[in-house]
């Protein structure tokens, strides 16, 4: 038994499902098919969605789930009318939100995800095209930079560093740590006068040997053996020179993104 | 007059803020700071923020607003005792879905950002290091490819491609249009035989100028007449080759990406 979970949204349908996987995470709800529908912006494409519900309906045997955040009463009531559970997530928080505390609501569709902060955006980008010229070891000029994660290879550096840039604006540059580094046990001439932005990465030799397999199979840079030293040598240096570091073996990279800015006490936040 | 908003979560934060961030579009609330709170899971944390919450009232002499995904309940309240406007996102949509729909709720912690499908998840890490070897025509085998990104230098397919793969697990690569690509009116070799699997970037001359002139300032490449004859070539390109194209220029990454998947009608989506 499957049960179909959509997500319509007049816009991108990115807070309607980010929002929508959380509360999932709340419910046990065996098997779920998850649709996203955005743009939902005309009478006709909220038609097509209310028969989409109703067709899931009568396909799943099971009620479906609906979290929409259309702004639009008149398309809105075509997705209430079916006989789904439908949860309108701006309506139920918006409501108390006037009542309870008085705010004032406008009414706009679609902005959330918008280009709403030219300023803010501009530095995301910026910071996107920052984390690929310093990937890798690329461009060691660290100057600007607001952070350096260091790690074995493979170990998350890179889609960390992406992350960083695309969701938070934050210029991240990534080294790798090579054989030779964690021979001579010493930090690498580039990363030397940087220790306080430095932040380390390590995994799970496991998967670490998983990964790497899957990228280079058959390879001696696969092998369990050196994975397992890589690792144990890279972890002594982040103690010998008390670099902060996370083992990202079961931690996503949502995750370790917030981990690190918390941990560096980097952007707006609480410590 | 400043207002501070609290994003407040015993997990990464992101479901809070992504919401609270799309409720705050729907009020004028005039200037705000917003503070995100991430790992609230401890009696101790939960007191640190009630009391940055008070602080933040007597310095701004303004009621913040607080969102909060708090799980337990003993943590909660304390958030709920200070003065602010206080939204339980999490709560005020579990309960009607327990009541109305008579969903079951299991009570977990911080698991929204988590890495709760591990298949997914390295789906998304394998799509975000394709995205990064096929970045700027560097390997043309497209046999892989969800789909294929062209347009001019700097009209945002690096950054759309990367947001693709680590937010929707997609297989993008990106090929840019040279003056020689754009003389010749011809598709490049690489890109034929593709073109159901291509989307086209355009962006307005003088932004696209404006990106330029940041990068390489004083350059030819960056002159607004070169950025004019290479957009409306570009276009010109797209139209005789029938492949669906966007404007960059007032689109965010997030808008772009949801937009283009939902042209080629890729990913789990209603059409």
């Amino acid at each position: 038994m499957t049960r179909t979970v959509f997500y319509v949204s007049d816009g991108t349908g990115i807070t309607a499902e980010t929002l929508g996987h959380s509360l999932l995470t709340q419910f046990d709800l065996g098997e779920v098919q998850q649709v996203r529908v955005p743009f939902v912006d005309t009478l006709a494409r909220a038609e097509d969605v209310a028969r989409a519900i109703r067709r899931a309906h009568a396909d799943d045997g099971e009620l479906p789930l609906v979290f929409h955040t259309i702004i639009e009463p008149a398309h809105a009531v075509l997705l209430e009318q079916t006989e789904a559970c439908v949860v309108d997530l701006f309506g139920r928080l918006v409501k108390p939100l006037e009542r309870e505390f008085g705010l004032v609501r406008k009414r706009r569709v679609g902005r959330a995800h918008g280009m709403t902060n030219v300023e803010t955006y501009d530095d995301r980008m910026e910071a996107t095209n920052y984390a690929l010229r310093h990937d890798d070891g690329g461009d060691t000029d660290y100057s600007d930079a607001d952070l350096i994660m260091v790690g074995v290879s493979r170990s998350g550096k890179t889609p960390t560093c992406l992350y960083m840039a695309l969701q938070f604006g934050v210029k991240a540059a990534n080294y790798p740590l090579t054989m030779d580094d964690l021979d001579s046990c010493t930090l690498p001439p580039a990363l030397r006068g940087q220790r306080e932005r430095l932040f380390g990465l390590t995994i799970e030799p496991e998967r670490l040997a998983h990964i790497r397999e899957a990228r280079r199979p058959g390879s001696r840079y696969a092998k369990l053996a050196r994975c397992r030293r890589e690792v144990s040598d890279a972890e002594l240096l982040y103690q010998s020179f008390k670099i902060p570091h996370l083992n990202t073996t079961h931690t996503s990279v949502e995750e370790i993104c917030t981990k690190v800015l918390h941990k560096l006490r980097l952007k707006q936040q609480l410590y």
